[in-house]
């Protein structure tokens, strides 16, 4: 937030600033989703209070995308409409966790999900990952975990923020098993699913959805990021069977329920035009990686790992730490001298964060071209 | 939410309901705002995003609102905008209370309070109030419940839900000067200002705002009702000067930021003409609120507390509960019978809710005389 603060200052002084900070896409909403949207507005219609967990015909077509992308069959009675992922993250966390549970999660992570179990009174249990397992939990380190004490959750994000990586069906169903061998709730951050970079022919290409191998557990996931709808604040649950009743009472009282029109509109983003829409801002999201990859070595970072999906690119500042000390000072002295604005690790990771950074290319890839040479200049001072 | 699903069955099979549940306005928002919104949906531009408590354009028109309809100024920085006044509530209480406190708040009262605070692990402090207090606590009361054990908190709704009662200026300050002598944070549920029924001449015809008198109280505001936009989810606070940054850091983690397609287009809910449509909506809800009070012995009901603001009335049942037992049996036959749909009180008071109901008017005069005449055949069976 420093930093994007400093970005509109310097910005609002005539510097040409390249912002590689921001976690979020940059194309907008599918054509027919704005499209919908502006109609039911131009109608005039009320747009009154719908069921706590949307209305039934999103809830239909969230089904549907399962189907589609993953070959499972979800009771539409188990899709929670959220009011993005954060609402979705709040309701599972509150049905799911008692104040005083032990829950675990990967570092780096995702602040928010700390934060907002912290503010419920959960204990946040800090699973230090690192590029040997591509950043993401095992059942080792899992059983180590355990081993000071019981957990009660895992929140497992998959692509993941801020490392992009994910984990395989292999990888999940080893965790999947080793949380219902423990008792423990696995909540699956699948917010960055589709925006993903798979080999030619590779089997799961949009990503491993936890249900796939446990309908126990909590799947979170969201039209903010391979639908490009950030701001409408909109996004769904998958919930296990004990916990669809708990959400819909809270969702009642915390929330009343998911905004009424990005609801009626969003039941356009499961259009074919829609999905052919978005798989071209994928498109260009690929050509941004692999130009940032094939370049990598000129940023003069160290150890990082290649991301599989999202569009975050986190590395070890390996030899720039000698001279700045923490990544905090290189990246603030970057955007001083050479106008780039890149994420400094210490909110990702508040153990090793001073060593790392975080690279978003959702920009697209003429803002990461020029940032790459405004770097590599930067490296040489 | 029982009443509701009963309602739809029913009307799914040809039966004329007349329901007065919903505790909300049929006409929609302001002509401008539709229109802005539909504006807004057709330009195709990306709605990412926003700052966490909401664009700068918003606060500083919730700013102007409260030169406009209180005389008092107050700063945009203190304004953050909330995904509805739930969004609202979920922030205010994390910010403001600890697990463990003790909130104090009126019953009957608006459930969700109750819901949100226990789900945060707050002690819920109940209120009883009755027609001779018109259903508000006092000093007194709030004397006795300290004596108790201390609290941390106080909520008060005026008008209330589902009272439709409200505080006056002097009622209001002794709450103020109580919470403030004895070191209590009071929450101001504001979200039915506006929608009123003052006297000619009132001094104080859309409501007295908490800051009127004490600015160290968290006022919960909304779009939903006076402007006519329950589904938008989109609602403001007023932040003590020691909430606004803790506010703002939950909000990021929380929400991380309002709908921004509704805060674009709620920009335009402070227009003349906006005021002056919802004026209008207001003085059909005064004209329905005539007929009910005016009618009010023919519905064969109990004590009861003319409303000063919302669409609802709350009455005991007095001498039908001898026939009947209990409001929810009362409200059962009423709606199988004559199809009437009104709320048992139950949900807004668990120890006395049994003998009571709400009736919500929002639905209008022709629906409401209609349930009059209905209830009145009832009752003669």
């Amino acid at each position: 937030m420093d930093v994007l603060d400093r970005v509109a200052v310097l910005r609002a002084a005539g510097r040409d600033v390249v912002s590689l900070c921001a976690g979020e896409p940059s194309g907008g909403a599918p054509t027919l989703v704005s499209e919908a949207a502006s109609r039911i507005h131009a109608s005039g219609r009320a747009l009154t209070y719908t069921s706590a967990l949307g209305i039934h015909e999103l809830r239909a077509e969230v089904t549907a995308h399962y189907g589609r992308w993953y070959g499972i069959d979800v009771d539409p009675a188990r899709v929670a409409i959220t009011t993005g992922s954060s609402g979705g993250f709040v309701l599972a966390f509150l049905a799911a966790f008692e104040a005083g549970d032990r829950v675990a999660l990967a570092r780096p992570g995702y602040p928010a999900y700390r934060n907002i179990l912290t503010s419920l009174g959960c204990q946040v249990v800090d699973i230090d990952c690192g590029p040997d397992t591509r950043y993401q939990p095992t059942p080792q380190l899992l059983d180590a975990a355990q081993a000071q004490g019981a957990l009660a959750g895992l929140i497992v994000a998959s692509p993941a923020n801020p490392t992009g990586t994910m984990v395989d069906r292999a990888e999940l169903s080893a965790l999947t098993g080793w949380c219902a061998a423990n008792g423990v709730r696995l909540v699956s951050d699948e917010i960055y699913h589709g925006v993903t970079y798979p080999e030619p022919g590779a089997d799961d290409p949009r990503g491993v959805c936890a249900w796939e191998t446990d309908d126990s557990s909590v799947v979170v996931s969201s039209f903010s990021k391979y639908w490009g709808m950030t701001g409408w604040r909109l996004g769904w649950l998958l919930l296990p069977e004990d916990l669809a009743r708990p959400v819909d009472a809270l969702a009642g009282n915390v929330a009343l329920c998911p905004p009424a029109p990005a609801q009626y509109a969003a039941v356009s983003a499961f259009a074919e035009e829609s999905y052919r829409e978005c798989d071209e801002a994928v498109e260009e999201f690929a050509r941004t990686r692999k130009l940032l990859l094939d370049n990598a070595a000129r940023l003069g970072w160290g150890a990082s790992a290649p991301p599989d999906g999202a569009f975050y690119y986190w590395a070890d500042l390996g030899p720039r730490l000698e001279r700045w000390g923490s990544s905090a000072a290189y990246a603030r002295a970057l955007l001083e001298e050479v106008g780039v604005a890149i994420t400094p690790g210490g909110d990702f990771d508040d153990r090793a964060g001073g060593r790392s950074v975080r690279l978003s290319f959702a920009a697209g890839s003429t803002a990461v071209g020029e940032a790459i040479e405004r770097i590599e200049a930067f490296n040489a001072r």
